[in-house]
């Protein structure tokens, strides 16, 4: 009691014991020396993201672990199982990500058959093609719009395409959209999104492309909107001279939720929002969730997008399982990707090696 | 000279005349009462993200002024015209503008036909339908995702959708499958997303509905992913059963780029981003670029995302012109829209009745 | 059981019964006409933000409701009270919410004596002074900082300060710092930041100044890193010359934690986030939580910062009662603050007028 | 020309040629196997905030390498040098940094005496002397703010300070201002933040915190508001009792302003925003800007705060010079800032070694 007739000793609160095993907050301690290892190792125990970036690391090594384990089927089950692998990953990522050089870990990932399944928008597959047509350059996020059209460049953040690759572009595939519209006319074939993707990755034939290796390796890349963008156009105007050619979306749809549905258990790696992330997600929802999720992305979640809705909103529709850890790492992919990539499939492609 | 040896008074610099008619700072003076009319006109010289919804408004009624113009042709101008409004205005948004009461807003642009095109992603189709079926609730942003799962509800942000609503809407769309895939195979219809929403707004006939008033006022809607999500899954228990379906996106991005390409003068209003921003942006390119823009949403720019890409980078990309005066508003759509249409749309309606 | 050897239906879930008086989701109609306190009122049925800002107005009107309440106390009660209202008002914001027209909104609040403690940083008291010197223009968030700096203006957004400005504020505030000097050595007056905020509202005399108003209604405002901004400018060359004045901090932290112990009961204002969300929050620890409180910022949580803290990490420190319903509004001040203002303070005081 | 009276090809712009030592973006190639080194090499032509995180690194070994340079005196030369050494680094972090394992950077900085002046916020001092008396422990952004109340754990993001370390905190301070009171009144001392931290990290004796090193190494630490917090409300309570203390602010920021006006070069490197950020930058003002400049932080500019703003608004006050190279990494530093010190101080200091 002091002479507020108040004792302020009461902001004081004892606290109850802590759990013996709770992890203590502690940085990296650089009088060691610059160990990388270690360094990222420390992540966990530092705080904020850097421990999400920990978890992540963790979520990622359960997954593979888990696809490497034998399928055994019990006794009486019915159920027709997509994969051979005891884990069905599924890789998801926004144009952007193959706009910057994320591209070249996605690569990677495919290259060596590490993902089963990817989903991504139009820009996500005609950026890669057209990487292999001519490069993207480094540039600016302020540089000015106007000086820019004129000098036939495009901007993505602070990155420059060159406009006059989309020519380039249209000229290798007016050829290929022909020679498939044959091919829908003499030989029924019905085109799908997930098709043509793995056209376009034979006919690119460029070990720099994530979809020549998603062709050679027969992962399936779902891009429902394959039409929103560069694609679509070429594709207008190819219709307009020759029309008559169908992509469909129901076939893939079904496609997609049947990897899902009859998956032995199911990982999701999603960098980004938008389709990327809810296509893979509501396919989960035919498992009732998907056992591991690693989200990396910069959305939010207060203005009620699925974009930047947490891992705990997706439990609520059955996207992500009850029982499952799932994590969201608030960050730039393009720094937090390659630390991930380190951390789990290129360092155990390396112990196996 | 001071003491340091320098002159500290040389952090101060002169000014250059400022020319008379700047714009000063000078927010809504409530000593003259609550006007929110001239609450809202004082947000123009209010500054930041106010100064941005007044410009927006300008910008709006911009395009809706323009859009009453008559299309004049000139002479040898072999330019066919899409429409017979001075400006088409495409109108994007994300699902959760359905989810959340921007629907109304966005029902009353379609059923008084103020809009022209309309871009959306799968959710922003079918939560317009299920609130034809029944309710969705307001909850709260910390509600845990293991209840809500147990108790049936699915969460968007602080909102509640009664799983339950889902298979009513199987139901109800079952049905119409069977009846388009007869059409397909008896009459050779072609589906596309497009016309699909067309006949969804036919069907579900309730005049709460956008699509159904986009349907009456024959307003194309395009949402080439329109699988998705539970349209997708409910074609793909429909598919098990009925084999054949198909949705073609190839005849939709031909009509979108040709609306651009043929439009008089052009206007985008898009609230979110992702798809429903992309696709409005890149039809707009075949015009080089549209001459009204407004985004609203709260996307940043510094991951190279095209959701949070500023108006200024549309401009190097030629979806929208270089002397345009395109405004982004960050915010939450939920707040700001109903703002925008109180002083656009719906005013110069009650002006005009 | 289908060909997959899984029931696809298992992915609908029946839906607990929903409380009858659960809030639907709708947003406004305008075929009702433009209708803005209709328009206001329908926010907190339309989700998402829309529905925080109808939280807002109604925990702000819970506010000026309790500070109406008289003051009774219980027999045997020690506890002096600081204040004669039955809730302490304690309003913070950032600077930028005096260089951008919610300058006008807290001028209107301290005019009207309608809160009852301020806290701000340096620049939200020298940018109300330096309005009274002189305007601040309206310009655009991407205008050169090159060309700024040799045109003598300073950005704040898309704000521009005249640099010349600074040189008059210097010039006014010389010869007081030389009287409080004088009035230290001479009289004993113990400096502490709010005193000397007193002391420059007195002298500036403007009526269009925020600090004019806080001294002219005896209402405390605290600001302790005062010196961080031209104010610690102008007293470092001062003192260069003049050696000598002192500024202490201890004082007013003693009063603001009594203002907050002593209140019987409190709410909270916040606009932004930084000094002046924590000091006032950290301050009603010591009543353990203040009983109301409305945030309104963008910051987000994920790195840990106080600014980006969600009102929840607020109750485990004992700022907010455990029992309150705490608010926070995400988005732009300059838009949301308005809005809140004109329901229930300026509409309050028309109602009592 | 074609069907729509248009040809589509003008979409297709040439592009000017691009200088031939453009850097082409390029991520890191897993097949050359997990060598960390050449990875954080690659960010700077990764794109987006990776080639931030690669600017930023450039950026501090530049500033360090200025710093190493030899002090010369130009003829005539009346500047007092406050510094020796030929750039003075000044360090800014919000008081998060502090409480998660980025702690452990700025100690080794501090320790080995890398940096030339620091500030931060109240909760920056404390939480170092908090972590001296107990450790901080790992827990998640989702836990109830109720339940953590009521078990005396205070939450800061996913991290949980045992409020008991408060009452530890108090009984070890209160001895410590009865001493400096006695000092104020005996020996005249005048007290400032700056002094204060100084004793503080004196008394704390022990080297795992930052303040020890700064007092050890004589780096001063501006903290203007420093009643902010815990030690504000132990001398709260002090004063009570034992009334009369101050701690005067002038002092200090004549002393900031000082270092930066007088510093031979400068580098700024700031973590977080608010009063970190601005005090750093306003005193640099005094030099018509900084050199060299990092800031670290994920705040936005839309609404106009001091925090979000970006370099280049820095440039238009004279708070970073106009020909300077300045860099915003936008990310949590948590993840961040260890990358840098890395690949900066750390591999320096390891070279010379």
């Amino acid at each position: 009691m002091d002479v507020y007739g108040v004792d302020p000793v009461s902001i004081y609160r004892d606290t109850d014991p802590i759990p013996e095993d709770t992890q203590q907050v502690k940085g990296y301690d650089f009088n060691q020396g610059v160990n990388y290892k270690r360094l990222l190792r420390s992540y966990i125990h530092t705080g904020f993201q850097a421990t999400n970036v920990g978890l992540a690391i963790e979520q990622i090594n359960q997954m593979i672990q888990k696809r490497k384990e034998p399928v055994v089927k019990k006794t009486g089950d019915q159920r027709k199982c997509s994969s051979l692998m005891g884990c069905t990953i599924f890789l998801g990522y926004t144009s952007n990500m193959i706009s910057c050089g994320i591209r070249e870990s996605i690569r990677y990932l495919a290259q060596h058959h590490m993902v089963d399944v990817m989903v991504t928008t139009a820009g996500g597959i005609e950026e890669d093609l057209l990487k292999c047509l001519g490069p993207v350059y480094i540039g600016d996020f302020s540089l000015s719009g106007k000086v820019l059209w004129d000098t036939g460049l495009d901007r993505i953040g602070n990155l420059l395409m060159p406009n006059s690759h989309y020519k380039k572009l249209s000229n290798w595939m007016m050829p290929l959209w022909e020679q498939m519209l044959l091919e829908q006319n003499t030989e029924g074939v019905r085109w799908t999104p997930s098709k043509v993707i793995h056209r376009l990755g034979k006919e690119i034939n460029n070990p720099e492309s994530v979809y020549y290796w998603a062709y050679k390796n027969n992962i399936p890349v779902f891009s429902p909107a394959l039409t929103d963008g560069a694609i679509g156009d070429i594709l207008f105007m190819f219709s307009i001279k020759h029309p008559g050619l169908i992509i469909d979306i129901v076939e893939d749809i079904t496609e997609i939720n049947k990897l899902a549905l009859t998956a032995n258990s199911s990982g999701m790696i999603i960098l980004g929002g938008g389709l990327a992330k809810h296509h893979i997600c509501n396919a989960n929802c035919w498992r009732n969730g998907a056992d591991y999720s690693v989200f990396v992305n910069s959305g939010q979640e207060f203005h009620g997008s699925d974009s930047g809705a947490k891992p705990d909103e997706a439990v609520s529709w059955g996207k992500i399982k009850k029982e499952a850890k799932p994590v969201k790492v608030f960050g730039d992919a393009s720094v937090i990707f390659p630390l991930l990539v380190a951390e789990t499939f290129a360092v155990q492609a390396m112990e196996n090696a």
